[in-house]
Order: C-alpha cells, then sequence, then structure tokens
C-alpha cells in the first residue's frame, strides 16, 4: 500500500480506467506503449497521462514509453488489488444473482462467499456454488467471516438498517445497489451504482439537443 | 421540453436525485417541504437547495415551502420523463435479464421491447415477455421500431462494434456496461455503467486510511 503518498483523488477515479486498458495491452502481448498511443486509445491527452502517471513514480522512459506489466502492477499495489477481497451479497434477487453469476470478478480477487436473503423460497439454495443464507444468519456470519463489502442488491425500505447493521459489525465497505443514499460512519465506505439515476441522466442527454433526424415521437 | 432554459450539467446530475426524494414524499403523501427538510433528507445545505431549484422557476415560498407535487412534475418535465421510452437489450447474459426482469423501469415509462444474442439456447426465449431475438435481426428491427436507448450488456470484445451499429442506425443512446470505453458521433449519446471500476473504487476507499479497528487481511 503507498500510505507515503498522497494521490489527488480526480487520478484515483480514472486509475480503474487505467488498469483496465494497461490489462487489455497485457492480454494482446503489448509490453511497453508511449504516452502518445496510450492517449489515443483512452481519449486523454499524452501530457495528462504524463501528469497522472508520474504521480506515482515517473516510469516513462523517452524513447522507450511505459513498461506496460510494470505500470499495470504498481497500479494494482496503489489500487490495493493485490490481494483478495471477501463480499457477501444482500438481497438475492436479479441484480444480486447476476452478480454472483458474474465470474469476472473472482478472476480479480473479489470473492462473493455468501448470499442473504428474506425469501424462504431463496434460503438453502446455491447460485453458482454460493449458499443463500437466511437473512437473520447475516451478524454471525459477519463475525465469524472476513467480510471487506457488503453488496446490497435489496430493496430500498430495507437497506439503510441493513447498511447501518454491516457498518456496526465493522465491515469497512458497501457497494450500494439500493436506490437509496446512505448515512454512515466515515469507517464504512460506500460506493454507489444507482442504475435508475444513469439511465435517467442519458435521457436527460438524448433530450437535451433536438436533433435533425429525430424520429416522431409517439 | 425545457429547450429555452440552459441548465449547468452540474445541476443536471443532480435532479435524478431530488426526483427520487420528492417522489418519496409523494409516495408517504407529504404534499410540502421546506428546502431546510429537504436539506437534512438529502444532505445538501438549504442554500443549494433554493439555488438549485431556482433554476427552473422559484417555486418555494416563504413560509409554506415546496409544493412537492408540483416540483415533481416539473423536474420530471426537465428530465424529459414525461414520455414512454423504448429500449432494447444487446446480450441476454446474467446483467440484460436482471436488467429485464426489473420492474421499476416500466413504472417510469421505461419499456424493454426486445433482446438480442448470439446464443442459439437464449434466442427464441422470452424473459418476462420480451424476446429474445437472434443479434442478425437487430438492424431490422432497429430500422422497423422507435428505439431510443440500446442497452449493452454484452462481453466487451463485440460492444464496440454493436454501439457504431446502433449509432449508425440513429439510436440516440447507449446505456454501456459493457467493460469498454465507446467512441460514438455527437448524435449518439452514452452513459457508462462500468460496475468493475465502480468496486476498484471502493476498495481503494476501504484501504485509504488504515482503520485501528481493521482486521488482520489473511
Amino acid at each position: 500500500m503507498y500510505t507515503d503518498r498522497k494521490i489527488s483523488s480526480a487520478v484515483i477515479k480514472r486509475l480503474p480506467r487505467y488498469y483496465r486498458y494497461l490489462g487489455d495491452l497485457l492480454d494482446h502481448d503489448i509490453t511497453r506503449i508511449s504516452s502518445k498511443e496510450l492517449s489515443e486509445k483512452m481519449s486523454i491527452t499524452a501530457s495528462q497521462i504524463r501528469q497522472d502517471l508520474n504521480n506515482f513514480g515517473g516510469f516513462g522512459q523517452q524513447g522507450y514509453g511505459y513498461n506496460v506489466e510494470y505500470l499495470y502492477n504498481e497500479i494494482k499495489k496503489i489500487l490495493s488489488l493485490d490481494r483478495t477481497y471477501h463480499m457477501i451479497v444482500v438481497g438475492g434477487g436479479n441484480i444480486g444473482q447476476a452478480l454472483v453469476n458474474y465470474t469476472g470478478f473472482e478472476k480479480r480477487g473479489f470473492v462473493i462467499t455468501a448470499i442473504f436473503d428474506v425469501n424462504p423460497r431463496l434460503i438453502g439454495m446455491t447460485i453458482r456454488g454460493v449458499e443463500v443464507y437466511d437473512v437473520d444468519k447475516m451478524e454471525e456470519y459477519v463475525k465469524n467471516n472476513k467480510v471487506d463489502v457488503g453488496i446490497l442488491t435489496l430493496p430500498r425500505t430495507a437497506a439503510r438498517e441493513v447498511a447501518q447493521n454491516l457498518a456496526d459489525w465493522g465491515v469497512p465497505g458497501i457497494w450500494n445497489f439500493s436506490h437509496v443514499d446512505l448515512h454512515l460512519p466515515p469507517t464504512t465506505k460506500v460506493e454507489n451504482v444507482h442504475l435508475t439515476d444513469s439511465l435517467m441522466t442519458l435521457l436527460y442527454k438524448i433530450n437535451e439537443q433536438p436533433k435533425p433526424t429525430e424520429k416522431e415521437n409517439k
């Protein structure tokens, strides 16, 4: 972990994207890249890239460019992705199941270890090998197992209480898909995925400028 | 549509959240609210709320507060949510199916009319009444039906080509769940939901400050 370096949150927000692009390059056996090439791929200016990447050591070499694997691994360390994370899903509905079924997380070391729900029809089932437990068992589970992230995919009415419980039990991260804002102590971090808000933003953008080719709205 | 008013994109970003809170108030039969009360609920300053809402007419009245239903309907109009949107899902996997199964969209007038996939096992099936078609049929479908939004929930390798096709066929909006950035002409708007980026940001936040209560990482 890079506790001795202070990186601005704007740069941090961009790091997962760098990480994704560098991972792609590695998958294609590309071992080095210039800031200019990376700039074209990512639609960021080359100077922005140099500035961003200089934040954690200036790895770019004149006439050589960046060592892709080295940079990938450095960002991995900065994002603390060089370890395994244990996650639980609270709410075994559509989105919850979709996340459990997504194999991409495991490849990155993000492992879903348990699902909790109130629905008796779901409890006892396994989804891709992950068991669905009664939500009443959650406190015991969290206290006896390492849980880094609680993924909230439950109806909004119950989400606040569950989030507060998880925070009280010491879970450091909440990935919140429930359509509600959470107010938790600073020891528990929250990242929201508010799908309907995202869709509404898109719909607003579509309507922002009337386009000449727009079809008639029926 | 409020074509005669220019509202800053920062305000626009906040509107879905106002819309959500006001909808909640209506569900609880609350017909008026002061900026102070709304401020406490939303964790935004009252002056920010007044400033935001003044952008589209100063509906707040001294000693009365805001008329919740009126404000709700005004924001609905500004966001162009007072009409039906037709959407197609490209990629009938986990996330695609979860979105089709989510009934909350329809209630808001966002209707998924078709799903496209390459998998012969899925083609011909219906998911909650929505048929899965061969992706080869997509061009014909888009040209013969009103499609406002293409929802991309397909593997990243195919996402760019599909997005470009949809843009070429005149689809004005892409809601992109595929883990890839799209570069499309300005007539097609894109909103990304990059789930893995969001999760990585959360994991970074968790690690940002070592917490005294942190459990041993095994």
